[in-house]
């Protein structure tokens, strides 16, 4: 049997509040995935393991979330040639600001495709992902453009006063 | 004969300061492109025309450099199903936080790959893009290992006073 | 019948909380206006469709509101010669920060003149656009004039304990 | 002889650098204008008396810049019920940051609609001021349509190495 | 009878709440004051006036509270020679940094002695301005120098769990 | 009896709700520690005295720990040739930005070693003392690594919607 | 002889590029001044000796400038009834940001009055401080008035192309 | 022969012109090191290697300085139980901001003890790692007690106009 494509990992639980939302946004298009805990700082091995076996693993996008000086996104891309895309996790102080910019200020020469803190660019995450495989997937294509499209429809002419 | 799989979109000629530092890495990697100036602020028309049509004219990646109020990467995104990834180009007066800002932080529905500010990020949207390709073009993935690896080994062991 | 002379239109749904008070402060002076959700975004057709149309339309002035990497209010100003005022909504993980960047640091060549992050900016579009309206409707003129005049008064001389 | 439609006033001379990038602009739309030295700070008579007689002097909108903790736009605003635009004059330490704060975070009662920091803010606001005369003046309309149809004609389709 | 030595002005009620805490120092120390709601923006010729008359009236100090684009402080400070301390008030949307730019970045020229964002910076206006004072007034001085004795001798040796 | 290794002192009881996570890691690892409330601000004297001292006293490393404009590491620094590690408390306004920067941008010649934000900082004050502390004592050493190692097997392989 | 009422002190020798501003204008009002390097963190016994003893050498107003985590004017402001007037000077990385936070953002009871970041808030805290020793200096007073009027007078009217 | 306590490491050549001030300090007080090249992105697999085997090879304090995202301190301390200083290097378009929060801000667990950006922060790592060998090293106490003593006394009593 076939593995996920893609693999959500993040530096922890509490990211998973977060990560969640890459994960309903995969299943909503039909898109395997496996999600996994994988601390940079706290589980490095676990890391180096994952990241350098991720492409013999058969995954071909990683999505990776973490908060604050969150090293996860671009160790992993430091370490495998699969795209990876990078979810700032929103941080209790600095509501995402030292995630964001820890992600995605990578030098040149290891990219991270950085998306919006939060739930947003964890939603994005998956949509760019699918994005990625849909070059080479009709069927997945069908369904990222119809899932565009109910989105474009359910966008109301006017706003109402029962938000 | 193929068209080029990769678009590098600007707002203007003088962010190619910053973004032929995409077109010179693709050289190096032997991937063709395609630049061409996209104003989203000035050129709403090419904007719409080049964004709605990249997809059926060949192209399987698009990179959007642009700078301020940097519309361009994000609006291109909303008009394509293919994958967009932004560079924001360093600003005057704010040294492009308002350029990644604009980029980064786009809503759920919308993705844009956000990459550093400046060079870094120029370099990177190109790295990314080829990762992109790899995933089916195995000559492409010999070729990103190999500048992979002649990276790692250019890092000198030990600082030099002479730099 | 004469056609609202101003167009209200907002990114998404949730943006009426913020945008309605311009609504109501456009109600508090008399003047007609229309109000719309337009998704840079989601709804590109409809924004192209709106803004290109908008002088045909009828409409003289156009206030614009968005969140996050907001593109609406300068996308629009893209395509309208009309003026188009610009309120940053209050984001959640930035407060608006990147609402009020993405808004406001247009290059130069296609305006957008930014009111406050939030509530206060809604107001004050409603009054700027007011403003622009009352230097040919001397009726409207005089009500801008009272409104300010009972603005005025109503500042207490002295603060009081039981606010 | 008709007096002058806008007014362009700022802080200090040193602001001339950025301010006369709105009179040249106006020069090219061919729209007359009077430009003045008004410090909020060190000329707070001067404001008072300009902003109270700026409609009665026959201006119709009014472009302010100002640097720093910028007072000029808000103040002015405060006693003219003309429309009134600002220019965040970008600052030696901070960049402009503190004069756009300073500019557009106005509290719900007094409006400044706020261009962009520095040079491309000063276009904008001149831009803007046009926009809005042309409401009611069909040539300058066709002269503001004629200039942003240059504007768009002038934007290259292909980036050059020689800039 | 002699006048109030210190006069405590802020923009609108609502930042009494903040303010309140300047006049409760001042109690403390035995200080007279008069608190008053000046409006830069809402009620420009009431600024004027009461800057204008402050050292007439006999005062001595003046404390100066205010949110968002804060223009009380400066724009008193400009019309009168009286020494002239404010107080940034905590915004909504970005917590008093643009309370805080918008004082305390005035050019030179216009001085405003600024305190910290918030309650502390309201209770330290009065301590400030106290300390001003006691430079004439021995009696003063002493109640000055028993209250920071006071509050030295308050802080604990050791951190408590009943907190 | 022996004194212990380190000292933990904030700047007011209201940090030990933050501070005390270093005490209790300090616990877990069996590290004795002094915690007391020394406040740069309202209680100089004792801060000479203490950081004058804390050598003499038997201390190896300081844990410091202060909000806001935050002097208490680095002025107790100036006056102890003990290793510093300065913790910035979370601020009401600005969310502890302040406080890090005031602890962090030491000038040259005297350092204090900056941990995170909050209770992740304290937590690692904790622990960097500990690990400076193990370099002359095996046993700590050892029981480090355990907590390390317990710290590893505690990240969970898969992320549980049960949180 | 007299002392004079006035000491600026600064941390470093690099500060006194701008402190030396703050002389100047004092130099200009005709008010006599001390000068003197009291580093902190260099020296905090000479901080301690100063600012316990600054009241006994006759002081009546400190001005104390510093760049970076700047510890100087609030750790003075705690050894000394005396008001304290703090110059944020402008650091290499940050631009004076820290300078500014570390000053301005003292706790309730220590107050210091800061002015912006270099030059203007040198020049400021010079006049801040003449203005607090006019209240009982009649002749100083007027001065002062004189230099206010001269600054008014020497704002044209109008901008010119020659700066 | 004994290998030198501490290692100084950095993300690449170019931040030689920061870490070579810590290298320098390290000279100054007769402190051997070694300084190494150790990029986390492009070389991670020398980043585990050195981490984990720097105990072994007899190091007792690692400074670890990085730029933009900066992973290699925290990495570092991820995958080695000895003390690891990290100092944020400059960066072109953030100034360092990106550098200091990537360090700074580690989750609960793994410290880095940062300083300041740049050329202070670099030689205040190599003052700190300094301290923390000198705990049991009473000839280098000694030494650091000179330099300490130095340094206050060449700062000079009053500012020269000669700087």
């Amino acid at each position: 049997m076939a593995r996920p494509p893609i693999a959500i990992i993040m530096g922890s639980q509490s990211d998973w509040a977060t990560m969640r939302h890459a994960a309903e946004t995969l299943d909503a298009l039909g898109v395997a995935y496996d999600s996994r805990i994988v601390s940079a700082h706290r589980t490095p091995d676990r890391l180096v393991a994952f990241a350098k076996g991720a492409k013999a693993e058969g995954f071909q996008v990683i999505i990776a979330g973490a908060g604050g000086a969150a090293h996860l996104p671009g160790m992993t891309a430091a370490m495998t040639p699969l795209p990876v895309f990078g979810v700032p996790v929103e941080s209790k102080a600095l509501s995402g600001q030292d995630s964001l910019l820890s992600i995605v200020q990578m030098p040149a020469g290891i990219p991270v495709g950085t998306l919006a803190i939060g739930r947003p660019g964890a939603v994005n995450a998956a949509l760019l992902a699918a994005a990625v495989l849909a070059l080479h997937d009709p069927a997945l294509s069908d369904r990222l453009d119809a899932w565009r499209q109910r989105q474009s429809e359910s966008v109301a002419e006017r706003p109402s006063n029962e938000s």
